[in-house]
C-alpha cells in the first residue's frame, strides 16, 4: 500500500510546495459569478484564472483600471479596486491549484 | 492493484472527454519561447495558457491584431497571424491538459 500511495503521488511532489494560501480578499465577491471563487470561469470566453501567473493577473487588473485595457464588465469593475485590492485578488487567484482538462464546466 | 489503480484515477474520469488534440499550428514556434508548447509559462509575468478558455484565447489574438490590446511583444507578434492562424492557436492552447499547482516553473 505504500507502493500504491507513492506511485499516486503527483509528479511535482518534489518540487517548491506552492506558498500558503493568502486571506479571502474583501473584493472577491465582484469576481465569483463570472471567474468563480476558485478561477474556473463559469462561461465560455471568460478565462479560467486558477493558477495563473501573479504578475500578470495583477498587470491585467491594473491596466483595466487604468483602462489600457478595455473590457466593459472589467473596466468598471476595476475601477471599484483599490490598489491593495489589486494585489489582493490576483494573489488569491494566483494560488488556487489550477486545473486539468475534464475538470472545468 | 486494480483498486490502487482506480484511486489514481482523476477525479473528472467520469466527465465528459475533452475533445481531440487538434493538429500543430504552423505559427505555434512564434509562442513557445514565452508561454510554451504545453501553454505552461515559463516566464514570470507571462500567462499559462493550457486549458484556457478558446473563445478567451481567440479574441485575445484578434485584439492584440486590432490594436484594441496592447501589449508589445503580443502585438508585434499579432500582426504577423492571419484568422485561420489564430483560430489554430486558441484551439491548440485551450487543448493542452491544464495544469495543477506545483506543476508550473
Amino acid at each position: 500500500m505504500a507502493a500504491c500511495a507513492e506511485s499516486a503521488a503527483p509528479s511535482s511532489a518534489s518540487a517548491t510546495p506552492p506558498a500558503a494560501s493568502p486571506e479571502r480578499p474583501a473584493k472577491l465577491g465582484l469576481c465569483v459569478a463570472c471567474h468563480g471563487e476558485d478561477g474556473i470561469s463559469r462561461i465560455a470566453g471568460t478565462p479560467h484564472l486558477a493558477g495563473q501567473d501573479g504578475q500578470y493577473l495583477e498587470r491585467a487588473l491594473v491596466d483595466y483600471r487604468s483602462g489600457k485595457r478595455q473590457h466593459v464588465p472589467m473596466t468598471s469593475l476595476a475601477n471599484s479596486l483599490q490598489p491593495a485590492d489589486i494585489r489582493a485578488l490576483a494573489a488569491w487567484y494566483a494560488s488556487r491549484p489550477g486545473f486539468h482538462a475534464g475538470d472545468a464546466r
